[in-house]
């Protein structure tokens, strides 16, 4: 058997993209248009983002619920600048037990207006919030070009919704959830994101401000990695949830969402990935360690086998999860390339002279080829073996963020700014907010505004010529 | 304030059932008919459930994945029986973005059909087998009486399906999962269940045999908590489901397919729960213990919840999911009572003699009154509440039993039968299998028959009068 290839990234990065995708198995096509299987072994990756958010959800005072898929058609549009938002992404269920429905019932894009909805009926008194809550869910919008996990009809997400007596702290949230969200990727995923406001352009339908993170990708392209909306009284007015205050007057909640979905896997496929395949960081990889048995005779076997078991229980003990490719009829080298496709931190290879010599061999895969091997006694190696996972980690974390500033340049006339997004990456420029420039440039130059940057001092708009404190990205997105 | 009294089960069991969901904030009325609101703290008893599964299912080899919510409409006909049984329960999708759909999309009762169309891809030879996966998803069956947790249109379950070379692993399969789902129910739910198969009569649409595990509620109706099913090879042929065996032929595949559901939360509510509320068992309950500060004076405060403090930060650490309610305002009658409809196993009131005299005053949810009350020594608490724990399991689990076993009684005759089931319980009968007698029967008392039981021997049938080596349950049902 021998291993298939990739197309390398430098021939056709998006074909690279998608066939890593489905070689890994991290998903495959669905028979439906725009949906996708998660395989396990890519849903193991999700349950591990989930379990590492969760727990901070959860440190962060929220409670998980469940609210339903299906929505009254007439709820998406009472909130106005919402339905406008969703309307053309809707799927709709007319028909059900064999008859016309009544009231079509759309499936949830969001869930903002149910989640309304029962908030105004749960909320009475300032005693009663904040209310905090977060659901895990699959959600559907019906979109026209898809890619797996980049942007699929249903997708799997969550959603946090809170509701709040006051401006400050429905805006504090909205701020929290996107240091959470910041603090997540880049300790857990390896994946520097900026933090930052959107424009009003880009602003999600119905917010009074929409914050995101933002992250660069292997081909210097940007993703939009998480959102955290502040909604103002927006859908507090829309769905009436209201509250008495310490004062006994009946005041309108200010409420926040914030969303991270299946997405976060594409961008880690992208940011970490090289041509041999997936490069998963250690935090969340479903297998951080696999360990390959090598012998060619029976005699050799019984020896190297007994080092594998001790190996693998030892790294066990220490919570590592470790995983032993003892399939047969495969040669070592078609297993190390099947584990460096999908990723796996690190190999550790058991053969006859690693027993006989008491060390082990172990294969960095953040650092391809010969620079990333290296032979370590087998005495004291739970430790060797939990520390280079640490290593392995930053080492990540490292370049990620040293690919991501090197591709990022401050520019402040028009023409370097279509050079740096057309050839370079994303253009970090001084910028008035206005709407209706926004417009023009991203027709011109096929690019988007990120986000607002952390910003001090003044400077001049590069587009309008005007003086503004407030500097932006600028970049071609996903 | 005062806490709101439930209708007795006695007067209304119904009544009873419907008003402790909502007043323990398990779950709530959606706006959409027959669909629910899981709220957090009936979720948090969900996120306990599968966990306690889901570690099941990973023992036994199982692996997760996500696979897609909407399906072609087409695929629900592909396997004769299936449509059958299904087809008037279905959600349709007939628009989408805009435009009407060339083939509605059904929202997944099941997923047999999408998943089979899967493996039908993934499997090719006799390596890829067993393929052994699960998923945890929303599932829409249009149902016409609905009610909380135990018919709703949209809810959640887990759902394994397994694909096997062989009849026997197939069969021997749905066998283990019966026994993971019977040992969850008894070790983790203290919740007794009988295991059998289901009658022909009463097995999923499409499968050569269904098993179920049954459970007595508190009114001696049965409630089906879940199914295990051998679908032989009508799914393989419908979609196609083929493999190379050793011999380099073309096999079909044996499959199996496996739930259960958030119908589980319903029955622990009716198995367990008393005129004062909700009983949980303490291995699932989100809240294990809560403690109680009592104190009127400021003097006495401090010392009590230092001591408070102490208890938690000691519990906390044996990994016991403890509370403390603090709320301000409340008398400790009100919150006994508030902490009784939540059903939190076990109650901890620290007040100032308690503190004077080094001890606690514990409270058992399972034993009401006097009776569960007792004084125990400060020192060692760890140990004495872990230990009591384990104890209301134990004894919640043996009520059940006892319960259950009360209400079950074996009879000879129709009119014995008839009796029984209307006014006593579960009849235990010898049977000869027979549909259109089973019909008669269903007709005649509105009484199901639950599934086989485990039967040595040889008996008559009580309705037929044949002769016959099968025992089975006849019951009203949920």
């Amino acid at each position: 058997m021998e291993n298939l290839k990739l197309t390398s990234r430098e021939e056709n990065y998006s074909e690279w993209y998608n066939q890593l995708v489905l070689r890994a198995e991290l998903a495959d096509y669905a028979p439906v248009r725009g949906c996708m299987v998660v395989r396990p072994y890519g849903w193991a990756l999700w349950e591990n983002i989930q379990a590492a958010l969760d727990k901070r959800f959860k440190e962060t005072g929220h409670v998980n619920a469940a609210f339903p898929m299906l929505i009254p058609e007439s709820y998406m549009t009472k909130e106005a600048e919402h339905v406008e938002g969703f309307a053309p992404e809707l799927a709709v269920v007319t028909h059900a037990g064999g008859s016309k429905l009544e009231e079509p019932l759309v499936l949830r894009p969001t869930s903002e207006t149910i989640i309304g909805t029962m908030y105004a009926k749960w909320i009475q008194s300032y005693r009663d919030l904040p209310v905090l809550m977060n659901q895990w869910a699959n959600v559907v919008r019906w979109e026209m070009r898809t890619r797996l996990f980049l942007r699929t009809t249903e997708f799997y997400w969550q959603e946090g919704h809170t509701a709040h007596a006051t401006y400050e702290e429905a805006e504090a949230e909205t701020l929290q959830m996107l240091g959470v969200y910041t603090d997540f990727c880049h300790n857990e995923a390896a994946m520097p994101v900026l933090p930052g406001r959107k424009s009003e352009r880009e602003k999600f339908a119905g917010a009074l401000a929409t914050y995101s993170i933002e992250a660069m990708m292997g081909d210097t392209k940007a993703l939009q990695a998480g959102t955290s909306h502040f909604l103002g009284q927006n859908f507090a007015k829309a769905f009436d949830i209201k509250f008495l205050d310490q004062n006994n007057e009946l005041q309108y909640c200010w409420t926040t969402s914030w969303g991270v979905t299946t997405r976060l896997i594409g961008a880690m496929v992208m940011i970490h990935g090289d041509d041999q395949g997936l490069v998963l960081p250690p935090r969340l990889a479903p297998i951080q360690v696999v360990i390959v048995p090598i012998f060619r005779k029976d005699s050799e076997k019984e020896a190297v086998l007994e080092m594998v078991a001790k190996v693998q229980a030892g790294l066990k003990e220490q919570g590592i999860r470790v995983h032993v490719d003892d399939r047969e009829g495969l040669t070592p080298g078609f297993k190390y390339n099947d584990w460096e496709m999908k990723g796996v931190p690190l190999r550790i290879e058991i053969g006859p002279k690693d027993v006989e010599k008491n060390s082990l061999a172990l294969a960095r895969r953040d650092i391809p080829g010969r620079d990333g091997k290296s032979f370590v006694p087998y005495d004291g190696f739970q430790k060797t073996v939990a520390d280079m996972l640490v290593t392995i980690q930053d080492n990540m974390l490292a370049k990620a963020i040293a690919f991501r500033d090197a591709h990022i340049f401050e520019v402040d006339n028009y023409e370097d700014f279509k050079d740096v997004v057309e050839n370079k990456g994303w253009a970090k420029v001084w910028w008035y907010e206005d709407g209706e420039n926004e417009d023009k440039i991203r027709e011109e130059t096929k690019c988007k505004l990120l986000n607002f940057a952390e910003t001090e001092g003044e400077g001049i708009c590069f587009y309008s010529g005007r003086k503004t404190n407030t500097q932006v990205y600028f970049a071609k997105t996903y």
